[in-house]
């Protein structure tokens, strides 16, 4: 029977085999002591299996601290458990209690990260993972591959009324952006209504259709209990868009993959609350695994920070998340990598050399809507800026060309 | 209009006001420059508001190592922040992306926890909250006010076939059990297909209730996907059981409020996953503001593991869970918190000193089942330990009276 590979990087202040072998035992069959049933036949078929042990160093500190605890060393490793895809057949919220259940609980550990999940082609196989994925989402939009798309965020997040809203988004798609979405605080808000927000947005994303042929992607955020983010959801298709956003971790695993299933909108999956989760280097999730996991459970898009990004995380950690969408899951089951945060087009010569891909959701939301010319200065100097790192230009050379990236290199590039 | 004022513990190598108007920004209106729109009446109506600064001291490390940071000293403070219910209304959600969203992520914080959320009364109002709860648990299981709910779960946690299971279970009734549940790694196995374990083990507990009159309520884990799940409530409910189990973390919050939302069966909220969350002091969440999230969706049952865990967690943290769960949100939405994780009722005494209260759901698995006279003397050790306990009786005392007892003591209680 076909196994499931996930790789924890580990601390224990006890031998790695035996910590390895506590956790495998938590995670398949486990009690602090022997139960009648527990039958050698039944442990060799639905036991976990430790599959590899690679120490790393010890420490004289736990990662985490604990109030148990009091040890001279701890030791690190990676160490890699298979289970037989028979625990849990395809039930995605059995497989995450399985992979990350209480073994974050266990004593003997100090640290707990899940680094990555190797999943059996014949598993992958049974979910229909992302319906629309890059090539899709680049069709939607009408975006040929030799660019990333271009995308923004409504600003200020929340409190904006709707007529204003509509009118920011006009004055967006007269500047030339390719994607605009609602900020993940905006659901329906007292003076934003969902269903008025998607009716006047809608109205003015059909009427440049109609003018220009380009219908920009528009990602609402449907967030809310199962029935009303159906009734959003219904609520997109009927006003003709193409979209919706979810941020996954708040509304959770089992309803996101419904919505997903549906597969008439592509879904942009916010990762928001993503920081509680992988922020400390012992503790959580890695997003090799997390977007996994919401790859198969069909997310089109999801968030992977940008490069030089006003938040905590590395670059280096946004190089390696990118990549880690692009690797093709099963046939053809790839995610598109949303970069975000702090971007300005300025990064662009970094990300591109870094990941040398155009298969990215480029966003930036200041970075456009204050720019010293207005909006669409902001998307030029963007685009500008994507051109000419494509074409190996460095910043300087780029705004000795470009007035528009000239403007942005002097408002957001002294920082 | 009515605010909820979220409690976060933080640290910061910035001034703390500071880092507290950064946070409030981010989560109502934030870009990295000022935006047009963000006018003073928007930010007046929609911005976040710091309600109170409590500084507490300083450390010469970052709770939380990062690589953007090099300073030497770091503020720790507790950090008040309200929203307008304006923001988001019953949207849970959008209310969690609200609260525990991007502010992971700030580059300011080295540590940001999520301690309590006050919610006004007419926001709780909005919700059903649990529908069974405590008094609804104890009825729908029969056992009276004066003494904790005694319950167990399935060993091995999963492999074992349908039979064996039933038969399992038709001796834990016959041991005198008020509650059983499945373990969170069991869903659909390949040799336990959910409906035919429904099947089995409700044919066992309704013969049992018709002899006896006491119907064992039984947790069947349902967590699957939002189809799935429905399906298996409602085989539950056709075979006359009371309640189902959701790993609440892994099927996530909207799909759980919508299982809640049908009122049929008592949901016992399993929270395995929990670590991740929690275990670090300066990173995600308290189980305080955790399980009011968890009771505005609906959960009836949930769990704090328990005194001398086999868990990393200490027990005053436990005590505090406990006590969390009984404090009323809303009239009587309480929520029954389940004790569990290597007990055998040799923590009886300690739980009920520092607990004083019987509301508990207190669960042991191989202090049942691997009791040296069997279940029955498992069961009835526990039940003789409680009745000591609330007593105020001690373990020696307990030993010396009661047989079973002892040999709990002689094979649990010498770890």
């Amino acid at each position: 029977m076909d196994r499931i590979t996930a790789h924890y990087f580990i601390e224990t202040p006890y031998q790695v085999a035996k910590a390895a072998m506590i956790l495998a035992g938590e995670q398949s069959s486990g009690t602090f002591v022997e139960t009648p049933g527990e039958t050698p036949a039944l442990k060799q078929r639905f036991g976990a299996r430790i599959e590899n042990i690679e120490l790393l160093e010890s420490v004289n500190q736990p990662a985490i601290p604990g109030p148990k605890l009091s040890f001279d060393k701890y030791h690190r490793a990676l160490v890699s458990i298979s289970w037989s895809v028979e625990n849990f057949g395809y039930n995605l919220p059995v497989l995450i209690s399985t992979l990350q259940g209480n073994l974050y609980e266990i004593t003997q550990f100090t640290g707990l990260k899940l680094m990555d999940i190797d999943f059996p082609a014949s598993y992958v196989s049974n979910f229909q993972g992302p319906r629309f994925g890059i090539k899709g989402t680049r069709n939607l939009m009408g975006v040929a591959s030799v660019s990333p798309m271009i995308g923004t965020i409504i600003k200020p997040s929340i409190g904006m009324d709707v007529a204003t809203t509509a009118s920011i988004v006009k004055t967006l798609l007269e500047a030339g952006i390719d994607f605009i979405k609602d900020d993940e605080l905006m659901g329906s808000a007292a003076n934003s209504p969902f269903d008025q927000r998607v009716d006047a947005i809608m109205k003015v994303i059909r009427t440049h259709a109609d003018r220009t042929g380009k219908k920009v992607m528009y990602a609402f955020n449907i967030s809310a209990e199962v029935d009303a983010m159906q009734r959003n959801y219904d609520k997109i298709v009927e006003q003709g868009g193409t979209c919706a956003m979810v941020s996954i971790n708040s509304v959770g695993l089992a309803a996101v993959k419904k919505i997903c299933d549906r597969g008439e909108l592509a879904i942009h999956g916010h990762r928001n609350g993503w920081g509680m989760l992988n922020r400390h280097p012992l503790l959580g999730i890695e997003f090799k695994a997390y977007q996994k996991i919401w790859r198969l459970a069909g997310v089109d898009q999801i968030h992977v920070n940008g490069i030089k990004n006003k938040f905590w995380e590395a670059d280096e950690s946004v190089v390696r998340s990118i990549a880690s969408c692009l690797d093709p899951l099963g046939k053809g089951m790839d995610v598109l990598p949303v970069v975000s945060s702090g971007q300005w087009g300025g990064q662009a010569f970094e990300t591109y050399q870094k990941t040398k891909t155009t298969d990215l959701l480029y966003m930036a939301g200041g970075g456009i809507m204050a720019h010293p010319a207005g909006p669409t200065g902001g998307v030029r100097a963007i685009k500008q800026a994507w051109q000419a790192a494509i074409d190996g230009w460095d910043i300087q050379r780029t705004a000795e060309k470009y007035t528009e990236f000239a403007q942005s290199v002097e408002k957001f590039g002294k920082g």
